[in-house]
């Protein structure tokens, strides 16, 4: 039988597909990454012309005939499909709205060492990455954790005593920055400690750390989202 | 009687709070903008900080006791309430697909002139600005209004015959580009013969005709997102 779900990402970096790949997991859900596949690189790109409602750019997933790109609106999908988000109309908002903040930090993160745009590569836009870079570790994680620290309180998970596709999403976000930045994610979490249990919390669910451990995780390296680059963790 | 929504979002800009202001006078909704009122940015800060589900940051929307932030949550919990979305789940998803990709160019359009983040002036980051705009409007422009130009095709509108939000947003995405990068977008325009028109039919609808030339259009400027400097706009 084919598989209910085919992802397609980027092979070779976790990325934005991986938001996607920690929901289809906890979901249990059997998925196909296609790029990773042989000839999958091909079969993306013509993938990505098709259909009635082309996505602009990986990552994109294909599921009853239907293709959704961007990553938050594939999790929203994901997410009342398979349990990952409240059923009342305003905790399924409340959890996208988190999801989008989730998004906008990624997107700052990524920008750390591409200030001047993804055509260059980071070797040639270095000392405008450090700059950059001092803002995002001063500034702008303590602020996003700050958020994040307050929305979560007490609560096992962000938006409740239910776990959601946000929570997915925030802890990939974590791992990524202790991996890029090592010393300003500590920095930030000692101040909430409740995000870092949260972290512990997330990366011990069986599916999770399976997962983890499983070769369908690939690491994080130099070509994705979160690169340590140790100049820029300040 | 109360207004029913209530907007928080910067006064003197456009920004991103212009996105949810077309689609409610579209809708033909009263509203207060808070923030542009007597008291109004201390009430923002203020309800930043208040309720269960506090936004990251403006615009956000007051409605029946919920707050909304993200300007994508917004439009969508606007466009299911007053017929700016299809009805079914798959076009639901499609339209915020769309919005998304457009927040993601608003986002590009905005880092043009803040390469290195908004803690600093643009007058202290003119030449990296140089550097990602010639980016933006050679290779990004193009590209992004090559996607939406293919998608809307023949129709009247992006996700077929019925007007939505994300046409709202497109329409002021490419009167912010002919505002900030006037050269930049006539010459994918003239690629793009449907956009140019739809940007009229957008622009002359009885309800958006008459918000254009109310006091409450604010003007562009450079304080915003979209920018005049005619330097970037090679």
């Amino acid at each position: 039988m084919a598989q209910s779900y085919e992802l397609f990402y980027w092979p070779g970096i976790q990325g934005r597909g991986e938001f996607v790949r920690l929901a289809l997991e906890e979901a249990g859900e059997d998925y196909a990454d296609v790029a990773r596949g042989p000839g999958g690189i091909d079969a993306m790109m013509a993938a990505l012309k098709e259909g009635r409602t082309p996505a602009f750019a990986p990552p994109f997933l294909r599921a009853d005939g239907m293709t959704i790109g961007q990553t938050a609106a594939i999790l929203m999908f994901l997410g009342e499909r398979h349990g990952l988000a409240p059923q009342d109309p305003a905790g399924r908002l409340w959890t996208h709205q988190l999801q989008l903040t989730i998004a906008d930090l990624v997107g700052e993160a990524h920008d750390t060492h591409h200030p001047l745009g993804a055509s260059l590569y980071y070797e040639d836009q270095q000392d405008e990455a450090r700059r950059r870079a001092a803002e995002f570790t001063a500034a702008r994680i303590p602020k996003f954790l700050h958020y994040f620290g307050h929305v979560l309180g007490e609560q096992a998970f962000l938006a409740g005593p239910e776990l959601t596709y946000a929570d997915l999403s925030l802890f990939q976000v974590l791992e990524g920055l202790a991996y890029a930045f090592p010393k300003a994610l500590a920095r930030a979490l000692a101040e909430h400690p409740n995000l870092a249990a949260f972290r512990q919390r997330i990366a011990t669910r069986p599916r999770i750390a399976a997962y983890l451990t499983s070769p369908r995780r690939l690491p994080f390296n130099e070509q994705g989202i979160f690169r340590r680059y140790p100049e820029l963790d300040a």
